[in-house]
């Protein structure tokens, strides 16, 4: 199994995904690594390895590029070249720390839509308070979609969860501002029946509220909301780790507090940690396109690395097109 | 100055709404309750007070009554009583706990908008770090409004700052997806323009990220949005702290750990506990209604009741009566 990877994209780049990659081609022995980037740059960190091979590029994607025209205009970037790979069948998947929007825009005009297939979708897993995790979609490949938009994005989530995470029925939830069928904005109330006549585990409704208590498997929701909420999990528990981290230094005495219970705290972080769940991934690709978060440092690149790597091997891709072509 | 209360509504009621009543009695002397409910079931936790004044009603809107029907159904209960009371200027304020949607809807029918005000919004003040707090409307007056509405809510929500939090030019913020101006969905890209017109300090987009680092002193959204990262924002507080308790019961080492550092989590509880910031105010009422929470204690009572004796003190509703008819 090929990957191909953006060595320049994230702010820890390329240290930080030269790190991650070979940690992964430590742990999976079946992975092969492109890696794509200014060889130059890329240079102070490699080391031979022979499920390794380097792809000079002479483009960088920046943060601040143009999000629609990026990948377009800097052919020779290592963002352009990972696309490029996977759709002519050099690579089984790609994995960007980069520019989210110009990610997204490449994936979709580069490698292309699955037929039947409306819009893409951003899916991530986020954790929960049992460990288990939750898949939500999407995070901002849209911000204005349409209700049938939100049911294809409940049948690409649920075929995910049941290939990778091994869940016979997932339970299907749709993100709203109350459990009741007939709560929510045009939008939602549009989408519930839409979901309902998919063949799935719906259990409707959810609220933000009870996300982190592991209410459903699989969380719909449009670009807009998806990215608020998933922004709000993340500042809110960044504030509480900052204020927990001041409180364990205000004194000689909570010093030693915070000593006594690191083991605890320890979980807590662990938990918590987005490092830990992976990247993002672009459903509705004819390939897997996963964007590893910008601030991503090795352990955050590893465990991208794991979730494209489970996506070809648990043959993500294909299924969300048979059943997109079951359905239509 | 009249406030009058809804003893019936809530998880609490009545106890902890009685109970907070007689703490406000105690801090504001300038305050005068008229406490609407059933005499019987609020007999128990009475006592006699020069400021109180019991106004008996024979009905009660439960939570699971129909919220856009309840309150004009029940015209003798609890609730309804309130909202006539303002509305025939008996009282200068009313509070409940109850129904949330049938506080709004009663709000709107009977209390009546402000000349010019096209849609009333859900305001609540929300920690930040500094421990300043921001206020954050709409919270899901109305799941599906335009942007000429978040134009007002941007209005209202600089009055209130003004006027009860003293700030002279309060920093207002749009939420949104990122912080460029072409960033959001088609409601934000069309609001932000109009909020640029208003006489406002307005600071453009910001993000869900950094709303408990206090990036802005007011932050307009729709009330779908606003209602699902204000309880994102609260289930990840109350995850967060039920880890925490679990972290620090685990071993007895753990325990004495908690001990140590007791002061400084106890700093923490005390910054994230809603019961410190008072209820939800609809804003564009032609008197102050004030929403506390369901949940309420006698804490958060007392809270919503300042937030509400404030309100009348400090004139929002007859500010942004004006601030209005000059916009107009």
């Amino acid at each position: 199994m090929i990957i191909a990877v953006d060595g320049m994209g994230g702010d820890n780049a390329p240290q930080a995904v030269i790190e991650g990659v070979y940690q992964a081609l430590e742990a999976f022995p079946e992975l092969t690594i492109h890696l794509y980037g200014q060889q130059q740059v890329m240079q102070p960190y490699l080391k031979a390895h022979e499920r390794i091979q380097i792809v000079a590029c002479s483009e960088v994607v920046e943060a601040t590029d143009d999000a629609a025209r990026a990948v377009r205009r800097k052919k020779d970037s290592s963002m352009a070249r990972i696309l490029q790979a996977v759709k002519e069948g050099q690579a089984d998947a790609c994995l960007s720390a980069g520019n989210t929007g110009a990610l997204m825009a490449g994936g979709l005009f580069q490698v292309g839509r699955i037929e039947g297939i409306a819009r893409p979708a951003l899916a991530t897993t986020l954790p929960t308070i049992d460990g288990k995790g939750f898949l939500m979609l999407d995070l901002g490949a849209n911000a204005d979609p349409k209700p049938e938009h939100l049911a294809q994005y409940a049948v690409m989530g649920n075929v995910y969860a049941q290939k990778v995470r091994k869940l016979a029925t997932p339970r299907v939830g749709l993100l709203n501002i109350g459990t009741e069928e007939q709560k929510g904005n045009e939008l939602t109330k549009a989408a519930f029946p839409l979901i309902q006549q998919e063949a799935l585990n719906f259990e409707g409704n959810v609220e933000s509220r009870e996300l982190l208590n592991g209410v459903a498997d699989v969380v719909v929701t449009d670009g807009f909301t998806g990215n608020m909420v998933l922004k709000s999990i993340e500042g809110t528990a960044v504030t509480m780790f900052t204020m927990l981290k001041e409180a364990f230094t205000s004194s000689t005495k909570a010093k030693l507090g915070a000593v006594l219970a690191k083991d605890g705290l320890r979980g807590i972080k662990t938990k918590m940690d987005y490092t830990e769940y992976g990247g993002a991934a672009l459903f509705g690709l004819k390939a897997p396109v996963i964007k590893a978060h910008g601030s991503s440092n090795a352990k955050a690149i590893f465990s991208a690395l794991r979730q494209a790597k489970e996506m070809v091997e648990y043959d993500v891709t294909a299924t969300i097109q048979q059943t997109i072509a079951k359905s239509n």
